[in-house]
């Protein structure tokens, strides 16, 4: 079975934002084991858009579309679609139920006229609820090509795709095909190749697809079988070798589960409250952890010290190692780590001070440079980093390391 | 003119990787003034590449392929745009010499034979030398089209084509392309559009393309004109009547200024200074704030208090109050916003409670519920909120609309 994408959006067009969606949805159609042999950005014009997705049913079994599902005149998805694939639009009772439910409990009271043609559906479609928009997904059939149109917003399309589409689309592929992703944080992605080269090398079945991720490397261990029983087989013995070539650099073996969720797994596991206590990541690392539903079991508070003062108000951040040693020092960090846990009375916390940029940085302390320590069991333990990009991405890298050194610090003292 | 993008890789394809590369490129390509319509990800495979390439250039003006350019048997960029364009390969010599002065200095002491295949040239081509790799890349012109081809690693490619191509394709472009962001929050894209549907109705020059972000809408006006003058004067009275309609709403009209970017300047140009208390963002406003280069003007510290305890200790909200109305109500979050003003001695606080699920709702506070106070000037202002979607989309809605409602606030206040 082969399957397209039509990504439709002026903004992919202008380069006004780069197209995630078509790696998730090229991602996930691999791990359903589909061939994928196109991928199309084309924007909301009826014409192009008719003809792209006639030339994309005529070569592909499966067209997903994302994208122009919108109220407004621009979006043209639907009324496309259902043209192409001769499927008038007709109101569909449901969807304008849950219209005027979402727009009840919403902050726009009034719903503005053009939303209404959201609730259009072309006749015979499959509709698939959406529970973080107006914009409903929709499975259109007809003489053995399938259309799925899909809303643009990730937090509609993912859902949506991982809840409804994707068990679609498993039903359809008659070979059992079993993936499991290993996760790797604190080794490079070039390093991880390396070591894995001799495995890649021969690999068939199972294959081995690296994913590099912010700071991290998913490993997604892939085998096709008739059996779930022989493809789990297949897949068992790989991840048992990658994960004694990783050792605990390895945090998960669960598709769902982010850095964040393994490390608030640790922290229950033995019974551990943490705090955070930050500078240059203002408050980014606290808002992962919290990220992780149930963190308030663990998380309590955190600080955020971004002024000298405020380390030394807060976290009790001597005067004398902010003069001698400056704000961005391993004497600073292991002080606001030592001190944060006092603070919140608080069994582990993580501290984090580094120069963000673009400004303040110098020969001696460039930008880029970050100081990340921990404190647990009376231990602190402070590790540099030299991270490479703009503001953004240093803070980015600055946080996961500091979750991946939080959970290498809980194993080392709690194990 | 018209551009198109074709990307060759299977590991785009697969999901492997984000491509960055074509948003790069059609941002460069807008920025020309050029118009493009279509991007294509087509895998290394001789007859599907080579069917591409046939339509990109029957449909466009210049087609710009990156990738496949690489010395392995799998890469057929080059051989297959030859093929098309009826431009046979010929070894040329000074690219031939620059690959001889590459390896010599490189690592690789010994040239693979099968590099040598990249000396190859379409006769009559153009070749761009690149500084960075092996592959030049390509200029093909034949019978009013152009194919250009450029490697597919972002390190050879973005100065090739910065310091190449942009060049060469400015040159064909006479048109002079003006365009300016008019950047909304605090209203929904159906009420914009809505608002606007006479000027979008009418618009043929200036053109005005909605963008919709999380809880933010971007509004862009494009103009085309024979000079830059002119172009301006088609611009401006859009953008003043879009300012006229939505007042207070639009943040700003600068494309690169992003919402607390705003937020920054409105705080240095009253000369205020402002902490965060959180509770459901868990530091993602203040992580966002610190994401602003010079930040720490205006920002020292700020509150992460996850726990009722810590609302108390650190914010003074009095326990009768998180008692008598609990932790997400309009009194605990005025009292996070006063106390935490007073706790960090700032000009301004703002403070957010609520319940980002999936757990912890109720009837009479369902997920989704936030309430944002803001504290400036012995006044308080608090605003329910009911945000849909899941646990993240509820966290970063919620801190934008806590950037917004501080933004109002100050301009209340202080203008």
């Amino acid at each position: 079975m082969v399957v397209e994408l039509v990504s439709v959006g002026t903004e992919l067009l202008l380069g006004n934002i780069v197209n995630t969606n078509t790696q998730y949805l090229a991602e996930q159609c691999a791990l359903l084991g589909l061939s994928m042999y196109h991928q199309v950005v084309v924007g909301d014009n009826q014409e192009r858009l008719a003809e792209v997705v006639r030339t994309a049913l005529g070569r592909s079994d499966v067209v997903i579309l994302t994208g122009g599902l919108g109220p407004t005149e621009d979006d043209l998805t639907k009324e496309v679609c259902a043209e192409v694939m001769g499927m008038p639009l007709k109101e569909d009772a449901h969807t304008r139920k849950r219209m005027e439910a979402y727009f009840k409990n919403g902050i726009f009271k009034v719903i503005p006229d053009n939303n209404w043609k959201q609730a259009l559906v072309p006749e015979g479609a499959i509709v698939l609820d959406n529970d973080n928009g107006t914009a409903p997904g929709l499975i259109l059939e007809k003489d053995g090509k399938t259309a799925i149109l899909l809303p643009g917003p990730p937090s509609e399309l993912y859902p949506l795709f991982k809840g409804q589409v994707f068990p679609y689309l498993k039903k359809k592929q008659p070979e059992i095909l079993r993936s499991q992703m290993v996760k790797i944080c604190g080794v490079g992605e070039s390093q991880v190749e390396a070591e894995l080269l001799d495995l890649i090398d021969k690999q068939t079945n199972p294959t081995i697809a690296p994913y590099a991720k912010t700071g991290e490397v998913h490993l997604r261990v892939t085998a096709r079988a008739k059996t779930e029983e022989e493809a789990k087989h297949l897949v068992k013995p790989v991840v048992k070798e990658i994960k004694r070539r990783f050792g605990d650099s390895v945090y998960s073996v669960r598709e769902e589960e982010t850095l964040e969720m393994a490390v608030v797994k640790l922290l229950q596991k033995y019974e551990l409250t943490v705090t955070t206590a930050e500078s240059c990541t203002g408050g980014l690392l606290a808002g992962r952890l919290v990220n992780v539903p149930g963190a308030s079991e663990v998380f309590r508070e955190g600080f955020i010290t971004y002024a000298n003062k405020a380390k030394r108000k807060y976290l009790d951040v001597s005067k004398s190692t902010l003069k001698k040693y400056g704000a961005v020092s391993p004497e600073t960090a292991r002080e606001m780590a030592i001190g944060g846990a006092f603070a919140a009375d608080s069994d582990v916390c993580v501290a984090v001070t580094g120069i963000a940029g673009p400004e303040g940085g110098t020969e001696e302390k460039p930008v880029g440079l970050v100081y990340i320590a921990t404190y647990i069991k009376d231990k602190a333990t402070v590790k540099k980093f030299q991270f490479k990009g703009n503001r953004e991405k240093v803070r980015e890298m600055a946080v996961v390391r500091a979750l991946d050194l939080l959970r290498r610090s809980i194993l080392e003292n709690c194990r």
